[in-house]
């Protein structure tokens, strides 16, 4: 049933699940806990939740990790834990993006397989450097672009592919929000403040959000990206990262596409949008309203499309 | 944090749940137990899962009971569990109607905290014996209004009760679906077949979704009843319970309103929405986009209040 | 062409109109000769513009009307238009609810066609009188249920006619406003001071805006009503009309429906609904968006219709 | 009043038109001439309705013109017209594009008015030759970017300029229609046959409605452009003219913007679109629901405003 995330896997035990970052005062971590308790396929046992080893130990006894199974350093975490009979079997990553790759490389060379927020790298070289890593790796390594697991984004995907849509000729993707409106990295808002340090983030806007709609928009119209221009502004003094993107982008099969992701857009909470047109139809969905799905055949009524 | 369900309650241990009904086939136990887990207070370990002895060993089995945990019938569960030290502290009965005062007077009368499913009872008489119990026993019962734990609705109720809204004066409460437009209970449909059972449901949409947007009317306007005047009708040929209802209702404090619930009103899913009217203002709330909140001020501007 | 009101009347000039009411300080007289002037078939030429002759004949001057076409009574302006070689053809009476009759029963004496405003008449015996005189004479007498006339409802009556929603089963109407939440009629809002006045309307919401909902829900499902049951009330200290009624009707084919209008409902500046549904669909129409029309086939998507 | 167009301009009477285009088969003409009745603050006597003599004279007699204002030309007519003493005062030109300077430079040389359908030119050139005539005659020059005129926008334009938004950042407008999604220009659709011709267009999506989404942006922002990006896409097969533009602005003051103008987006009838969005603050408005104009001031529940 759907409801329930596991049926046969439930005999064979849960997957074991270890955490890097996601202790006290962070975001991210919370909601990757919480999903896989409903899908109920994972055991949360380990962690090296904080690059503060009091914060990560403090976090960790709060969440119910055995001590032992409290990690001051993901490096030792890594190491420990593929020694352990009972050690975990993947490994989320949910730091800031700076470390993601260390901690992915740590873990994939001890082969552990790793759930990786996104954005991927800080730059290209490092993300190559992960790539020829997992070349020489037999391990899964996932990426969290989380919006594609919606059911009517598949079910858009799926439409797609299927040609109800025809040849695609138009991708329109934005995800604005408004909370970095204003300085609030300076009155010390962790998250803001992390997100906006590009030592620690590599970017603004751009991969903080802009990531999530320009995967959606591939992932959707299986389509690839061809070349692309964007105009990329830091609206708020003093910002040293982006916080507006606005991009045009071509696409190898003769498609164009808008993009654009703001995080200074007021009356935005997170509105991200994706709108698919081929020949023959064009989809719309929005992420404030996910369980809807609106589809018009060309020539017909607008129909709306629902999980049912 | 709001996204992780627990705290404190972590360093004790999660709250040890049972439960009777929700094996293979049922639909709300699933919703109970995923809820269950999403919240990370309760931990479940025993069950009556069916009426059928066979599927509750198999549900309970799929469901990764232990083998003596898994009972055939809910007295013996109530009776067993309670001379246990490790016996469950709470149970959550999600069972066809007729059986929700039975099976839970034997848990109450085993000292058993109680989950109830609505409606509560098939019959005035049957709810108010179960009242008498409880007034003897000291164990919590709570139905599940469910609805009412949206935070919009909890917030629409502090409005109200802080007096934004001015004296209430108008309650409009609306429930249609479709899905028992035409007779799918001959076909064998689980779901709808003890739905529309009058022994099993003690009614129709009244109880099936009809309690629902009273419960919510009343939860947020903070209103009692006075007096109604209903219109049941059975649309469908053959069924023996009511498919629609409508309804009109009189406060205590003189506030007016109408209560619609249906079955059988094509286009409609789950299309409970709740409006509240005062003498400063209104609200008004569907469940089909549970985050918002519209709320008027009169002689100002509509608002759109989200969880933010 | 769609845009232009005439074609072959053109040749043959316009329809000469008088009017009955309307002058300054109305309000929909206005709307009348807008409506006339986008229609392009009418010439508005004399009138009886209040029944105030120094008002009359200001609003006359005001509006290009010759001298001689001014009129002080409506009696007066009957007879000697119904003398005129170059009379009036029709005149459309738009005062409040206790000349509607008396006016009409005037024009319709004199030989000349009646377009009137809603409600009808103050009393049943009053319209019922204006019925035998009107089967005496040859004239057309329209009773201006203008949401009638949009596409929208046209398309959903033909789709009602045609058996696309199957028999009707059920028919919700709902108009709520909210502009009388306050006693405003006490302060000299001259539209407000004549609709909540028992003498010169007849009623109070449900005559005003109740009617409008109710001729849509008979003019769209095509169905008669049976009984009815309504619950009228005056929330508004000192109101002597009702400014919200609840109804639950019965059709004499078995349907069942409800209808809501109401002029203390913060948020609401015109919210007339209209939603039908039959055994194999149902529609949804909304006043505020009037070119759109929700149909949902039963079991497949909704779609939304629009004028194209 | 609101609803009626004139008031003391109805003493001395209406304005006196003439309309170059808008015969039959033609679009805009008679959604002119519905306008001006409408307002009532004009009246058509005059026109060279069609390049065709024949179907002008056919044209103008179905619109109740008299013979001797039925011009085969609208040289002749800007001469004649001038010279009668109850010549037009202004004319309306609602031809092809290319025709728009030629005709209007006709009359203001004959000291008459006009009003003009956008675009304004074919090319720059043309527009600055028009621009010097201008300046050397007294006459009133009227561009109908028609959007401009609803409520809503004037609404939007005074709150931006009163600084309810602080400075602007962002300006996003978008215009999608799906009509030209396949190639109807070579089945005769007379309105495609031109619209798709650059001869008589001089462009496609982006004189036709990306002229509309700019000039929308920049009279509500009150900004200027300073440097634009364009991609613009011929889609289909054949077509001489771009049927899809994607732009990225840079306005003077630093603020950023996009323009999506589209004639191959299904589903899309008339989807035009304006977001601004300030330090303080950020509106939108779809033309597609004129009457509701969104605003949230930041860090502020969203708002609805409407006519009121």
């Amino acid at each position: 049933m759907a409801i329930e995330g596991r049926s046969d896997a439930k005999q064979d035990g849960r997957i074991r699940l270890g955490m890097v970052g996601g202790g006290q005062g962070a975001f991210i971590g919370a909601v990757h806990r919480l999903a896989a308790r409903m899908d109920d396929q994972y055991e949360f046992i380990a962690g090296a939740l904080s690059s503060s080893p009091e914060r990560s130990r403090a976090s960790g006894a709060e969440l119910g990790l055995a001590p032992d199974r409290i990690y001051a350093d993901y490096r030792e975490m890594a190491k420990a834990e593929a020694k352990r009979e009972d050690g975990i079997e993947v490994v989320a990553i949910v730091t800031p993006n700076n470390v993601h790759v260390p901690a992915a490389k740590a873990f994939i060379e001890a082969g552990i397989h790793v759930i990786c927020d996104k954005p991927l790298a800080l730059t290209l070289k490092e993300a190559k450097s992960l790539e020829a890593l997992l070349k020489r790796k037999n391990v899964v390594f996932a990426l969290t672009h989380n919006y594609s697991g919606y059911p009517m984004i598949r079910q858009a995907r799926d439409m797609v592919a299927k040609g109800e849509l025809g040849p695609i000729r138009l991708v329109q993707a934005e995800y604005p929000q408004d909370w970095l409106t204003e300085d609030i990295e300076k009155s010390g808002q962790k998250q803001a403040a992390w997100r906006t340090d590009p030592k620690q983030s590599g970017g603004g806007a751009i991969g903080d959000i802009g990531t999530h709609a320009y995967q959606l928009a591939c992932f959707v119209s299986g389509l690839t990206l061809d070349e692309l221009s964007a105009d990329m502004t830091s609206f708020v003094k003093g910002r040293k990262v982006d916080d507006n993107v606005n991009a045009m982008l071509r696409f190898k099969n003769g498609a164009r596409g808008m993009l654009w992701a703001s995080q200074v857009a007021p009356g935005n909470e997170n509105g991200l949008r994706l709108r698919v047109y081929g020949t023959k139809g064009g989809i719309d969905w929005t992420q404030a309203d996910p369980n809807y799905l609106w589809f018009t055949p060309f020539g017909h009524e607008k129909r709306l499309i629902t999980r049912g």
